[in-house]
């Protein structure tokens, strides 16, 4: 039986989502854990995307394999039961053996959340980038433009990257300024290791007025991470949602997350 | 001379605000000695609102005394340079020496976040309530009316409440859906201890149908705190503003925070 969950997280608390050597608190780890002792044998996650140190999971979803016959409800209220404060299942779906929580996924959804004031304030931190210079949203929004549609994204690839090729299709890409912030939402079949936090530290540069607009199109077409500038802070990142084909049957429903007002 | 500062905190790692015996966190020694490095004299801090443990500022305001000539600019970078991550100071401004940051001010404005779906969420812990049961925003708001104008407020005061006497007058009160969740807005000439809290509680059990809507109105009548059930949880509730008379030109500007987005 493959079982698919619906996963949220404060990224400031773990090294990201990977399981990596003992010792090291991951979202991965601390959820197999937790799943372990609802199935009553040791389980092994695959995510959609797997989230670097900081960044947060509104939308992660994640499957597993398992010889357990567990009601959702119970894989979800048990799974919390033995989850810490800063890890949570929101919904559990049996699904059939051809679903591939990384590789049936159609598209994903980033969200980056930049608090654009004068101060630092104690109320953002782990959940936004700040950035103390005026940005101008309507100016990154139109640089972001630059970058829909399928391209070689090697400009805004992380040099650790180990995916095979670095083609990518963004299919929406919009930036706006909501109360004392600026909200940057990005979807795209899938992404390179870095490469929404590549590209809100480019539009970051536009917005606040170092580079011309046209520069995120120079960046793209040179293919050159070197050139493209610094990438933006963990912090600010959230994994939005993950949307897979409709025959199997997962909740497409959004899920509340930290957003600006004012 | 006297200096007024706004002040920022999530307070989820704070015992409130007052200062209490030595070793216990609260925001006013923390604060205080932050402001004492940058004075190099002792700061004694009086705030508009004394929150209780867990209870988050967006817009508090506090004054102090100080022999120490300083820039506005030097009093909120030096202050945050000495603060942690969790407290900040938005602003600074010199005031007359008739600024009191508590028997000064108009208005406070407080907000209440509950988050409502039938999970729990890793990404709202210690950032808003959480009610499992569908509630009805509109019938929490038209209960709350009710409470609207100068009244006796002592079924909605702590046992443990200090204030002379217990009439306050509620000058707006709105409760609304956003997203996946609840926002609970209110504005007073100023509060009982733990007001906010019970006014939500109260308000709660109505929008979640155990109680009709006209039990606002019986508990305010009854004067009975015993009556008026439970106290919401610290978590969801935020400091919003002070407003003062204008004279002192204090910053009026809406801050940034936390809001249900989906």
């Amino acid at each position: 039986m493959r079982v698919a969950v619906g996963v949220q997280y404060d990224g400031s608390g773990f090294q990201g989502w990977q399981a990596q050597r003992p010792g090291v608190r991951t979202v991965q780890t601390v959820l197999e854990q937790g799943l372990t002792r609802v199935a009553d044998h040791p389980v092994r996650l695959t995510c959609a995307g797997r989230t670097d140190a900081g960044v947060h999971g509104v939308g992660q979803v994640a499957h597993f394999d398992t010889t357990a016959v567990r009601s959702a409800r119970s894989w979800v209220l048990g799974g919390n039961a033995h989850l810490p404060a800063d890890l949570s299942l929101s919904w559990a779906r049996d699904v059939p053996d051809d679903f591939h929580a990384r590789f049936a996924a159609l598209a994903r959804r980033y969200r980056y959340l930049i608090l654009n004031r004068p101060r630092r304030s104690a109320l953002w931190r782990g959940r936004a980038a700040w950035c103390h210079r005026p940005l101008d949203a309507e100016r990154m929004n139109e640089a972001g433009q630059a970058l829909l549609g399928e391209h070689d994204f090697s400009a805004f690839r992380a040099a650790e990257c180990q995916a095979r090729h670095p083609i990518r299709e963004i299919r929406e890409l919009t930036v706006g300024r909501r109360g004392g912030g600026i909200v940057l939402e990005v979807e795209a079949n899938a992404f390179l290791h870095h490469m929404v936090r590549n590209i809100a530290g480019v539009l970051m540069a536009i917005g606040a007025g170092d580079r011309p607009v046209e520069w995120a199109r120079e960046v793209l077409e040179q293919r050159d991470r070197t050139r493209a500038g610094v990438t933006a802070p963990a912090e600010g990142l959230y994994l939005l949602a993950v949307r897979y084909p409709e025959r199997f049957g997962l909740p497409a429903g959004a899920e509340p997350m930290p957003g600006f007002d004012a």
